[in-house]
């Protein structure tokens, strides 16, 4: 009865996807909406799964040799103007400070919605010879971007990311580095958030403002459109000159250093919920879930349950298991319809027969349930969590794998992303090609991936001989 | 040579305190100027230390069922005047946003000084049921304050914080909350950052703006100036009956709820400077450190010695303990001075002769050189370790003692706060006392410590009978 009562307050995602989302962020308890459009309340266990991610990924980044640093989140307007292509793209959407306590600044400043012209500034105070490259900086922060629509996560004028910034003496260096951490996110999308990803590099018409190459991590979405998992950019030595930025070299003379940038952001928990999420709300991948296990004494009033119950937490959080237990009043229904809700990997109960039996029973939130001895609980525990998440991953490479397809004309890539999906096809890589694309067949470029085959000769949209295998979708 | 070259470069503190204390936080790299006035770049190595700092007061507070949460940095105008004397407080140093892009903002926002009216917000939303509470929530971030003057630290624009926000059922539990976090800053301070404290509650004229009571933890630098180290403020139900915040509680009656905050910043790590800190630059207490040891080959182009080296490195990071090695073509000079000025609490260093005889030696920032074996080295550089952390605590224990003196008359308090020091002294709980003090012995109450002593019966300002023995000094 309470079960049914929870579920029936999510929308069916094949009824509303959209309205599904929604429900899920909100009635997962991920995230709030604040009085200002666009600009969202991260709530506890939304936070939580962000906060293993930032775990995870800072470790990664520090074993590399990066170093988390701070910088203001003011930029002044004459430092936004310094690079060209870079305010260009981001100014239109810059929300601006404009009064200190009732003083009107002298120059407005805004919001940083990225920082690559603060890194500048400080890189060119710091940075002089040789010996003071690389510099492998990142910064954990929020960022701020007036967009017009908004969305849970996937758009907010306000979002949490980390953006990485670095400085290298030689282009080659810079672009190992530009590479190395696109691997890392692909990586940790692939392994701990069983986002199976494919990588590649962006076209001129979607990179970054400023940069001289953007790389992309793009995952497929529940209803086959293409999220942006994390973008790597490789800079050359533009913002540099724009920003006289130089060091002497161990030749003694004065150059310019090469430069990258990357992030992630919120956005992943996006993707985690529209990637693995069912019609009885949020899914999580067991590494990175806030809880992995909560335990559920069934009829707890009974001797001895309670004890066996924590028992059985203890020694789950000995082995390093993120568990809980729920001792509240509520029913088993309303119980096992929350953990579904809120994603939770496993739903352990243990009720008073399952004692006598040396036993207790194993819900994993993507089906079956599964009889586990109390005997080395923790171990069978921990391989369950890992053959979750092994069917999430698989669960959602099938459906990336099902769901791109090759293409030949302009037609069928219209047709086939219409019904949801991704189309592979071969690109003469002119942007009036890629402008058409978008204007005939509805799609953008996701990316062109490093993985290219040979699906023809000839660009379907002028028939000129093709350069590269593109892939095209819908994307958030 | 190098190292005379090194240290010339910070002014004694003796001759100009203010000098010294810039010094030490550029050269020791923990933060640089932005363009903007009084908005700061933390370099790795301060931010660091804001790490390790985060790192232990995060799972203190989770320990005591804190969760973290992240709430928007803009606040619309009307939504900060909701508390009369929160919103006159804080006004006149709020940064405006005027502008979303390109179009007036229909009502402009300010970017956070402080978020009681944020949570709120979002705690109407929230709370309905006693089930509800207590909401025990915290948030790291960056705050705004536009103020007039600043110093690295001590006073940002923009500074970096943690802010604790509590909801209780009761008056009862909420000043309970209130006193619990002003313990954990004060055992943290004390144990972690060898800073002792004085604890004590604010005078009505020094309490946060809309606090029903505001409780300090207060410290002493070597100048004998005070640095208010954190705080902790109760609310009572002022801001619930202002947002309307109410639960049903277990009568079945509508209540409104009691509320505490409480919060530290990156200020502690200007603490940490002018608490420990000598003329040859930083003193970091271990615990806090980034780099507890740092290991210094002696000769290291002789054979065996930087194998002997790295592998001493490996023991110490197995152990635990955080290590790092100088293997650069720098002088021995230049690297002592540097690890002196970084604060490195142990600088270990490992050359033929010591290899040959198993021991390697171990310079103490805080002064002498101990011969340690290499047997069991992990064991007694970490019972080094905790004899730096006992010195730095006892030494900044004696300056507090030291300097701290019973005052029976306004002139006693004036002549020797200007001498630098705490005066005890008793009043009468008037503000217009305390207004006199600033005025005639220019001093502002720092606190009225819970250790309270019998002084004498009246107030030295006004002859009336006293009720309190409070603090006096000059505070940063």
């Amino acid at each position: 009865m309470a079960k049914d009562k929870k579920v029936e307050q999510i929308t069916d995602m094949d009824v509303d996807f959209t309205q599904w989302y929604t429900d899920v962020c909100t009635k997962a308890e991920l995230i709030d909406y604040s009085s200002i459009k666009g600009m969202f309340i991260y709530r506890p266990y939304g936070y939580a799964i962000w906060e293993n991610i930032q775990h995870i990924l800072d470790a990664e980044f520090k074993k590399l040799g990066h170093e988390n640093v701070y910088l203001p989140m003011l930029i002044p307007e004459s430092l936004l103007q310094k690079e060209k292509d870079h305010v260009e793209g981001f100014a239109p959407e810059c929300a601006w400070v404009t009064y200190g306590g009732s003083d009107k600044l002298e120059e407005r400043c805004c919001i940083r919605p990225t920082s690559e012209t603060l890194f500048c500034e400080h890189y060119k105070n710091i940075i002089h010879s040789w010996r003071d490259l690389p510099k492998l900086y990142n910064q954990w922060c929020s960022v701020l971007r007036w967009e017009k629509t908004s969305r849970p996560f996937l758009r907010h004028r306000e979002f949490l990311w980390q953006e990485g910034h670095t400085m290298h003496a030689t282009e080659e260096e810079a672009r190992a580095e530009t590479q190395r951490m696109l691997n890392v996110y692909a990586n940790f999308m692939e392994n701990t958030l069983a986002m199976p990803v494919i990588r590649g590099r962006k076209t001129d018409k979607e990179k970054f403002n400023g940069a001289e190459e953007t790389y992309t991590v793009e995952c497929m979405m529940h209803d086959h459109k293409a999220l942006q998992g994390g973008t790597s950019h490789y800079f050359g030595d533009g913002f540099a000159r724009a920003f006289d930025i130089t060091f002497t070299g161990k030749d003694n003379q004065l150059h310019h250093p090469f430069q990258t940038s990357w992030g992630v952001s919120t956005r992943m928990i996006g993707g985690i919920i529209m990637t693995h999420g069912d019609n009885s709300g949020l899914v999580l991948p067991p590494k990175i879930a806030p809880i992995q296990v909560m335990v559920v004494p069934v009829a707890q009033h009974k001797e001895g349950v309670q004890e066996a119950a924590l028992k059985l937490l203890e020694t789950l959080r000995s082995a390093g298991i993120r568990a809980d237990i729920d001792l509240s009043d509520q029913t088993m229904g309303w119980k096992a319809a929350q953990y579904e809700m809120k994603g939770v990997p496993i739903r352990l109960e243990l009720g008073p027969r399952d004692i006598e039996n040396g036993v207790c029973v194993a819900a994993k939130r993507t089906g079956d349930k599964v009889t586990v001895p109390l005997e080395n609980v923790a171990d069978t525990v921990s391989s369950i969590l890992d053959d979750v998440q092994s069917e999430l991953y698989a669960k959602a490479l099938k459906n990336l794998q099902e769901n791109t397809f090759d293409a030949h004309s302009v037609e069928e890539v219209r047709d086939g992303c219409a019904k949801g999906g991704f189309a592979r096809m071969m690109w003469c890589g002119d942007e009036e090609c890629e402008v058409k694309m978008k204007e005939q067949a509805g799609v953008t470029s996701r990316c062109i991936p490093f993985e290219q085959h040979h699906i023809g000769d000839i660009c379907p949209v002028c028939g000129k001989p093709a350069k590269h295998m593109v892939i095209w979708g819908i994307a958030y």
